[in-house]
């Protein structure tokens, strides 16, 4: 029983990793907020070290979609997903890819850690860590690494 | 019961992140590696974009190590702990401070998530992600970006 639980557990995490993905490729901002926990810290990949709460969170989702022409490309590679009771997390390469408004074409891999809780019986997310690794002698972010 | 033991769960782990701050200062790489799973997977600061195993994070350990002269200032701040059953996600910001080899003076601010199992009665950690945010104009890592 208990280990079919954790497989219970850990497939309503994929599905809302899924969910999360799905809106992201679909510049649905509301359908993204729906999956974050209001108090959510994030360490972005931008700037600053830590954002602290949805409504900061949702305006840097905006601004980022709206640098992008049509829809986002995004591949979530080797997720693994630790869970027990109402915590879970989760890690994955992430691969973003789509055409930015100066038509430029984007096409880069990141690490993501995301921390959840299930709260009311559904997984939301309290955190994510989204980076590129840096070059320690140039401090230039590695944007063109690969699984 | 069930939040004094959440309690108990959170003081084991926040000693296991006070001695792996320990053993890190001390630039003690045993202490440290005592800290880790044998399959840990790590998202580091530097290429590549991840790492498996402790053999390989032994290795980048003790060569980040021997670009210090004497010991390594690190102070943890903002950890934050969510724990249940057998699994615990851990967030921070890190200060990094101490003299290089080459004579520079070290002092940066990452952002750290730490995911640990719990086995044999020992928390474990099974995943680390620690990175910089960079600056999306010209990609340059951020080391100077302080809470």
């Amino acid at each position: 029983m208990a280990s079919n639980n954790a497989a219970s557990e850990e497939a309503q995490v994929r599905q809302r990793v899924a969910s999360w993905a799905k809106a992201l490729r679909a510049k649905d901002v509301d359908g993204l907020m729906s999956h974050y926990a209001q108090e959510i810290v994030v360490f972005d990949l931008a700037p600053p070290l830590e954002l602290k709460g949805v409504v900061a969170y949702r305006k840097n989702w905006t601004d980022w979609f709206a640098t992008f022409q049509g829809p986002v490309g995004y591949e979530i590679r080797d997720l693994d997903v630790a869970t027990a009771g109402d915590v879970t997390f989760c890690r994955s390469l992430n691969r973003i890819t789509g055409t930015r408004t100066t038509g430029e074409n984007s096409d880069a891999w990141v690490r993501a850690t995301v921390g959840f809780r299930k709260v009311g019986g559904i997984w939301i997310i309290t955190h994510e860590h989204f980076s590129v690794p840096i070059n320690m002698e140039t401090f230039q972010g590695a944007l063109d690494v690969k699984p």
